[in-house]
């Protein structure tokens, strides 16, 4: 282990921040591990929550993003990822076949101006960042709701589509909320129309 | 919901991808979700999991540059939090004061060459940012040192020192596992000096 005798900081700076405030913060983002979404973590039988998934989220629009050679900003993109669930450290988890979905947008964007303002909060630009992953319309955006979507897909797929049956959920469902891909990657909304295919077959979906 | 009618990627590029390789490798991700360290996480009796961890360090990471104004390069930081601990989807966790933890590099190192060369992969200097995090001196590598020893910390200190007192874990070898910190971050050294003091009071850690 390297040390390094110099401080990374600046000490001026230093002499008006309290830890406590920070490790304050920390503790509020501890909460994200306590929100549990519908799917299952492969091999488990336990359901994966929001901090893990925004881990998943971020490594996977990384890996796609270079793998298709897209013109991306890779903080940018990344930042959006790792933030897109904070919301829902207040407002919980919505399933995307929920009822209230089409409203789960107001108490996550209520939950994103509380963490702005919480004492301890380094990051200026969260809220703004939330915003663009939520409203926006850049490539980076456009890749996020695309791999936001094919994660939990790609989970009930392998773990025997739990998931969708606990919830009844319909073939047409899922195929609508995965229709807007057919614009933005086409390449991956063939697959995952093959695989739709393939989880009526295996009784996983409702074939209507 | 925004839909694109123009493809974010080049389609002459597309065709030689399969998706199945693509899903593949995000499958070989999930696993770190499988993998669980000592630290609980806050509000419940659940051991915290390496790819949660991992979202908690790049979101402090990016939190504490910003507060402290450092001049690090957020996009190597956060990819660097990211990686950091995928060596141990081969390898496991290895407690900070195990005995086999001055050799756990090795296998993560394998572990982290078997997913470079995964296919479906991406991520072209996956190994080469993973070795920077490891081995590095650099700014970005000092900062994620300091927070991944704060995190654990911060836990164990509000779960009530559970996992230090299931592993009879000792004042000493805290300060000693701590005690880089003084050189790069005084003040954060200073609040864990001061917390392994009330630790040790509330008869969380062994005095001695």
């Amino acid at each position: 282990m390297l040390t390094s005798s110099k401080p990374l900081s600046n000490q001026t700076l230093v002499s008006g921040i309290d830890v406590n405030d920070i490790t304050h913060f920390l503790l509020e983002l501890d909460a994200l591990k306590r929100v549990n979404r519908r799917s299952y973590v492969t091999h488990t039988t336990r359901r994966e929550n929001s901090a893990e998934h925004s881990w998943h989220l971020a490594m996977a629009c990384w890996s796609i993003a270079e793998m298709f050679e897209l013109d991306v900003d890779h903080e940018k993109l990344l930042k959006m990822a790792l933030v897109h669930d904070l919301g829902e450290i207040d407002a919980g988890d919505t399933f995307l076949f929920a009822s209230s979905r089409h409203a789960a947008h107001i108490e996550e964007r209520a939950g994103i101006a509380r963490l702005q303002a919480e004492r301890g909060n380094g990051i200026a630009n969260l809220a703004e960042i939330w915003e663009e992953q939520e409203t926006g319309s850049s490539k980076e955006t456009q890749l996020l709701r695309v791999v936001d979507r094919l994660l939990p897909f790609l989970l009930n797929l392998n773990t025997e589509g739990k998931t969708w049956a606990e919830s009844e959920v319909k073939r047409s469902q899922v195929a609508a909320a995965l229709a807007f891909i057919e614009g933005s990657f086409p390449t991956i909304h063939d697959w995952l129309t093959e695989n739709i295919a393939y989880a009526v077959q295996q009784g996983w979906l409702i074939d209507s």
